[in-house]
């Protein structure tokens, strides 16, 4: 079968490789149909993953159909079209009876990380039974790839962990594909009294807009000049919830600075280094701070949500290309300011003409 | 001044009575713009109410511009656009810091029913700086008087004692004013995947479908044929959260029939009689039951929803009426499904020609 | 092997039976060491079961030795000392999902019940990877036995469905093994202002007494005059929690009157009957009540609070038979009172002699 | 009267002043029994709190007796016994509805910082109705002292922020009367399966040791040593809860090394720099950070706990003074630890002869 591999030198080549076989009675291996790219396979390319030694299969997302089964699994069916989830989850260990598979003890992040992934037309999932989800037929499978990583990720560690209760006051920094699907979340799921985005660029802010932000600010008008204007539409008294959703030191500057007396920030920034936290200035304000690694327990509700019409990620799916043309795929998600992307689906060879949904 | 006396004799009577006086420092004189008729007005005419004696003035609810303040309210001034609270709190007692002012220990429900109320040219409102709320000029006065008692009813028995999530499916039995309400925050301020309207006469299941419910059924169909098709649209799951917004033995033994395992029953009605639980069915459910007398606790942040839009009360008034014609605003909202009544507003002498908004 | 049987008439007999063995890969066939007789048990002798059919090996509480694993089971080991749980729960259906493995699609209460159960030498536990849990060495295999369902009920639908806070009033009704077992979880791992039982016999109350109650009524005192003693030492606001561990009508009908304003019943009880509900009283009170059946999913939490101390169940096992004694055992448990009998620890053959721990 | 004045200096002096009266209908006069010293007394003197001017009556904790009551006082009586909370809360405001006095628009902590406080012979306490608390006659007026600020900082700062579980496992950093009140409140008020406290000096964590802690460490053994050995009491899995009673950019250091994925850090510093957040190590550890000033707003339940037994702050009570002696007592408490001080009590004149309780 045909596979992206990482070869160690900020590259990716297609390569052939061997089919995966079941290996655990847990294990399930999925034809894939549909894979993404996420800003972490280029956190790879760059070498900042350790953990993923050159050679590896990488990718982390997908929808598929499931091919073969261990003998261990019994909530799933061969034939069956299923998301796969970017989070590998065992269901027993002390975490994941915690509603942390995030922390797995034999599993969280290791598909295409310490492990093959899903950029390849087959791929083995450990412990099936928690990390596929079976797929609706009424929802779009390019659509849905999308929920292996990006919405859940946008509805755990931003939504959730922001803690909107109806009338809050929302800040989000960032305009990626994360921060556009929070904003939506909070405006649907929640009754947020007033929604603030901070970006940079006009045509996201814009965006941003037109998906129904009460204000956006562009950090390219200057740190003060922002803050200004956004501490002014609360009556300076700061916002209930603040989602930072860049992951640099700026970006947590910002946040520290929105955050209102009671509030909470919600950090779902990849950090390579430390922050300054301004506990002189937060200390005595009643401040929460959470972060968290997707866990993807969520995502059997967010598939409700997707059907009911609650949510609509449709808009994420901004680019779509053939297995082929993946190096073309990496390019447009990698300059994605220059090409307005959002999520690049990837579709395997001989599906793209059949159309996804 | 003039104001709606009740007689004992299940009758109204408009008469002349002395204009209020501050009597505590703690006390607001407020000359009441408009006013409302609530199902517990009703209740009083018809003798069940044994703490509102023959001669007070009626009513609950209204809007107003503070004429008279007592020496100890420094949070509002003379000569502000109020909303009165249904619910009267002395903010320090043992259940007002629990935030359960409906069993304040020297305030409750007791405006137009303990002391006289809210129908009539002014009122006097014990505790004013935590029964009164400054009313912004972006909402229209004539809909802020939901604001007094059926909006904060609807989400504080409703929607909070229903503990609705994102994904929830939901059924609300009834569908007068407050059902209605609550399928309106249900849907706007939640994510629910699913909302079920369980009523009686088809227009009002009709203005329901129209707001966005997504099933609706009529007891006329029969109480067998409604919960078998209800429970269809749950997979026979039953709802996570059921709202009873009617008050008989009869809704209650339906929200029991309709909720889920690990479901949840909000009941707002007011009941003057038991009812049977089944707990020979539900002992096993992990069942959630809830009452609640409004608290009014909600209102400061219910006024930001309704200014953000969130949320919009707007379509519960119904009928307008002028003060001197309020045997009429009775008839028609006692007679509420002949006249297709929702909420019937009741305004003062010399205001409706001025209009409200 | 030995094994108890069910004959549909009142009776248990001892039968020989096949050793079971592994039909899925998910089960495990445990070597049984202690087990134990549950209020149900009796039930179900009494014909009120009927998913329990003639034939059927009773009991769904004991600690044993895995004997043998199917291929699918990783997080345990042969050899290892567990504990049953009553309940048996699949891990991924959406009950499991929302950790409510009692509605388990594929499990919830079913040992010695739709199939053979534990008051036998071995029995084989489906769905063994979320159904049995290792057993600490420094637990009393003995005590250990009351983990299997006492324990884990008395936490989840007694001290989590009541929901009690540091400074709670706490009224337990019913002094049975459960009933106790609350009130000391109430008082070692919550901190109640005060705690109140209400049973019938004097000595359960004198033992109630000696764990630290801090008010103690008898039902036998009669129940005006109880209820206005109890309330007394509330201040006539009555309770904050109250904990209802009987299951009849008038221990239910006890529970409501004992409420205090935004106060919580947990009800406990297994009943066969509807009760009635003071709605006409409570409607307005802002009351709480909550059912459940055990879910058992906090087990590992137990575990490890009993082996630092915080809670010890050792003072339930007041009885210890030989499983040739089992008769013996049954009637100890059914004639309690008598007896003084908490729960009844029935030990396999040839394990005796050697002790427990 | 006598008072104790902030001179600029990093001195205080006593002085006579004029006896303060009611200048608002929600003040009250209270005549000071008993009054106590605070680490934020120190950081005034040493010129770090602008808002202190030089001349002010410092002190902001006490027990008194009401002199005299503005017009608008209703929930308190002339003569009671009462306890003068360290903020001070109109009730009303924006923070005060959403229960954070804390930043209360016209109070907050202004006694003994923006306007005359609690060492002197008499205070005026604006807002009275929520900013004292009558104290029962069970509990000793000496240890009621302590229920100004150390309990209820300890209790919302400390516990209700670290979110404790049973069967938690919790890490306190720091051995003054906040270190040591929170470890009683934590065995006391919840069930953690363990506790641990690091500290400094061998005294202090002997009394740790002598009031339940499992493990204590010292700091002066080595910031490695003891984050080795203190992360190898959880099995390496680090905290549930970190309780930071310290404040400086080392302990806040010490909290992130202890805290485990899934954790939560409460920080009670009063903090005067910022301080190096590790997200590069914490970002995917799903962890929560809280700060808060305290409220105050769970004194009335503190003390219902007091009283009943469950918190007993007596042991806080190291060493007593008279009001004409207070300048040692100011010199006990700054070097505390050569003095083995806790809290200082400082008595008005004429009364340690009665003595208290």
């Amino acid at each position: 079968m045909k596979a992206v591999i990482y070869t160690g030198d900020n590259k990716i080549v297609i390569e052939y490789r061997a089919k995966p076989v079941i290996s655990e009675p847990t294990d399930a291996i999925v034809r894939v149909l549909h894979t993404t790219i996420c800003g972490t396979d280029l956190h790879i390319l760059q070498g900042h993953v350790p953990s993923c030694t050159p050679g590896r299969i990488i990718g982390h997302e997908g929808v598929g159909i499931i091919e073969t089964l261990g003998a261990a699994v019994t909530n799933l069916t061969v034939g069956q079209l299923v998301i796969i989830s970017c989070i590998t989850s065992c269901g027993t260990c002390h975490y994941c009876r915690k509603k942390m598979p995030s922390q797995c003890e034999s599993g969280g992040w290791i598909l295409g990380n310490k492990i093959d992934g899903t950029q390849a037309e087959y791929v083995r999932i450990p412990h099936a039974p928690f990390s596929l989800h079976p797929l609706p037929e009424s929802i779009d499978q390019k659509v849905a790839v999308t929920l292996s990583d990006t919405v859940p990720t946008s509805y755990e560690c931003g939504i959730l962990n922001g803690g909107i209760q109806p009338g809050s006051t929302v800040a989000i920094i960032g305009t990626g594909p994360i921060g556009l699907m929070i904003l939506q979340m909070a405006r649907n799921l929640f009754g947020p009294s007033m929604t603030t985005v901070v970006g940079r660029g006009a045509p996201r802010l814009e965006t941003a807009k037109s998906m129904g932000a009460d204000h956006t600010f562009s950090m390219l008008d200057g740190h003060d000049a922002v803050m200004s204007s956004a501490l002014a539409v609360t009556k300076e008294r700061g916002f209930d919830v603040v989602i930072e959703a860049v992951g640099t030191p700026e970006s947590f500057e910002t946040a520290q600075a929105l955050v209102g007396a009671g509030g909470t920030i919600a950090s779902l920034g990849v950090f390579g280094e430390s922050c300054e936290l301004h506990l002189e200035k937060l200390w005595n304000r009643n401040i929460c701070l959470r972060t968290r690694l997707i866990d993807a327990i969520s995502t059997p509700d967010l598939l409700k949500m997707v059907e009911a019409g609650g949510i609509d990620p449709n808009f994420l799916v901004s680019h779509s290309f053939e297995f082929d043309d993946i190096h073309n795929a990496y390019e447009a998600f990698e300059a994605s300011s220059k090409h307005g992307a959002l999520k690049v689906v990837v579709t395997m060879p001989g599906l793209s003409m059949n159309g996804s949904s």
